[in-house]
């Protein structure tokens, strides 16, 4: 499998204003956004690959003169690849509300000539599917071969079926869920306390102090980062060990302190938070979580999911999770199956026994790869690419 | 089942120093402890109750003219209860490094005549257990009917077993593991950063600013709150309900705002952070959380959990466990038991279905209860108590 090599994210501006679930709008906004691969002459081959809490655009390839620069899903996307960009035209976008250059909190708001900070108007899955879709118009795509997407990624690749059905394909929804439960919304809650009462995120709008709040960004990224992983794969991976080795083979002496690194998971943790808050925009870290919790096909059905989906009778699916997945468990994919067969649609549901949790979805599992490989090809051969 | 009615608590001082496992020491120091019904003329009915990271001394009863105030334990001990103080002696000690009483950093330190803030010395399982001898020391008690404990106060309970093994009898382990794993560290590293980045916790020494690191203490508590509550338990009492009510029997309104509260679940962690900010001490957190991160009888053992219960075997244990407890799982109490096995030692295991996470070994349920109730019956008629 060869690499895409270098690519290069692209910008449309739109001048009609985006009407949000809210109430609200956006006037003016810009999008950013990747493509790889060749759009054919019937433009039948787009593939849309949704982004997650912490991602973007850049989903492949990599950028000139940047080393590790690798798009976040580079081991799917590319020639030879299970989501093969000889075969499809893969189109990545940076979400409304993101701090990867489509617009959002860090950037001016043209009515105030400030940057949106806090102002910036809640956005939602619903919000972001439509933006796709206007993108996708400009592109002069009118229907998706397929809308892919993991986590919140994959809630995106849902609602594209129920806004969206003469519009899309197939949908891959990946280690997701038709809503978070109690337990996912308080994990988002606590990583916002943290942002929102750091001194310098001064009501959001830190950009006009000159500061960032970079102690509550490192302690919500801390908190997702535990949520990411598998017990078994921390354990696996981290265990007990100290960071301090031993010395001369004799075991390494605690260093009994409340304050400093005595355990190697406590310096990994550290490092990540350390890492995130460098680059992550804190009103974006807000917007993201509250997209996430807001999501939520079935309430506006009663809370019943079956009734929701009868607007996706034309798409087919495949839903995919992961048995070690504690943030969006097996047991949630099941529900949006159960939804979906239901209303006798066309689902295709793999359980991928795989130790390393949520964050599985990201990685190269032999199986969870070749479940998308077969899928896509089945995709191909359908439209004859 | 009567209540006790009206308690007291008692202190001691301690000249002699306390050597700790750090290799550090305290100089004086008082305990301040509470006991419950009788102690027999053969001093051979006492039950030392350890408590874990929130308790204190105050396992039951009230105190005089404070509306509840009842003891942490309150549905465990009592007349008729349990643990029935009719026929034991109870006693419920406030640990070394607490925020209630005992000795701790909110104290002053001779030395300095400021309060010891972060130069407190940390204090570990063992520790606690060796200051918790040498006050049954001064109550005249050579040997325990019984030790108990649940959470970290199982680890203390299991720890009695190692130090003190001829001074105990049965040993009560609820709810413990025999050391944390990565995650639970994460947990408990993630809730000292938000502590320790607080701007207002001055390194240990906000005493001396006038000042409290609230807004760490509110994200701790909140991170905590969650592993002690089971997935389900959150999403039966919590579920994706708003905060906002229906209106005239039409759906709640969505409020769309990112830094104001929405759902339930939110205004129940604020809440519990707020409450908690207000009267614990913050480097007692650390002090506390640090205690759990040592615990690892196994460590001197090269790792090898049934070598280090060799100590124990004159003992007998009852280990109980709660099936939705997620922080410290049935697993983890296996992994004891095993252990206990291993070495032949007598060992009652019971896995309790119950639907409330970890909080559950402080719920009175009837099973959970139950098992309690037979095992200390049949302490009492070994006793011919």
């Amino acid at each position: 499998m060869a690499s895409l090599g270098h690519v290069t994210p692209q910008t449309l501006e739109f001048a009609d204003p985006l009407p949000l679930k809210s109430g609200a709008s956006i006037g003016r906004y810009q999008l950013v956004y990747e493509t790889y691969g060749t759009l054919n002459a019937a433009k039948s081959n787009a593939v849309l690959v949704c982004h997650a809490l912490n991602a973007s655009h850049h989903v492949a390839g990599s950028y000139a003169g940047q080393p590790k620069s690798e798009g976040w899903w580079d081991n799917l996307v590319g020639p030879g690849k299970p989501l093969d960009t000889d075969r499809f035209f893969v189109i990545g976008v940076n979400n409304l509300g993101s701090c990867f250059g489509s617009t959002g909190p860090m950037q001016v708001n043209p009515d105030t000539g400030q940057p949106w900070g806090a102002d910036f108007p809640v956005v939602t899955v619903e919000d972001w599917v439509d933006a796709q879709a206007r993108l996708l118009d400009r592109l002069g795509i009118t229907r998706l071969a397929a809308v892919l997407g993991g986590s919140l990624g994959g809630m995106q690749a849902l609602s594209w079926t129920l806004r969206y059905p003469q519009r899309v394909g197939h949908c891959i929804a990946v280690a997701t869920a038709p809503n978070l439960s109690a337990q996912n919304i308080a994990f988002n809650e606590v990583a916002r306390r943290a942002i929102i009462t750091d001194p310098d995120f001064h009501g959001g709008h830190f950009y006009a102090h000159g500061v960032l709040p970079r102690r509550g960004l490192r302690v919500a990224r801390m908190i997702g980062h535990i949520t990411y992983l598998s017990d078994d794969s921390m354990e696996e991976k981290f265990g007990r060990s100290l960071r301090n080795g031993s010395v001369d083979g004799a075991p390494p002496e605690l260093g009994y302190s409340t304050q400093e690194i005595e355990f190697q998971i406590e310096s990994y943790l550290r490092y990540q938070g350390d890492k995130f808050s460098e680059y992550f925009d804190a009103n974006t870290y807000l917007l993201i979580t509250r997209a996430l919790d807001y999501f939520d096909p079935a309430r506006e059905h009663g809370g019943d999911l079956s009734r929701a989906f009868a607007a996706a009778r034309a798409q087919r699916f495949l839903v995919i999770s992961f048995t070690t997945d504690w943030r969006f468990p097996p047991a949630r994919s099941r529900e949006i199956v159960k939804a979906l067969v239901d209303n006798r649609i066309d689902v295709s549901y793999a359980e991928i026994e795989a130790p390393h949790g949520h964050d599985a979805f990201l990685l190269e599992d032999p199986r969870y790869h070749g479940v998308l490989r077969a899928y896509f090809d089945r995709i191909a051969a359908e439209l004859s690419i």
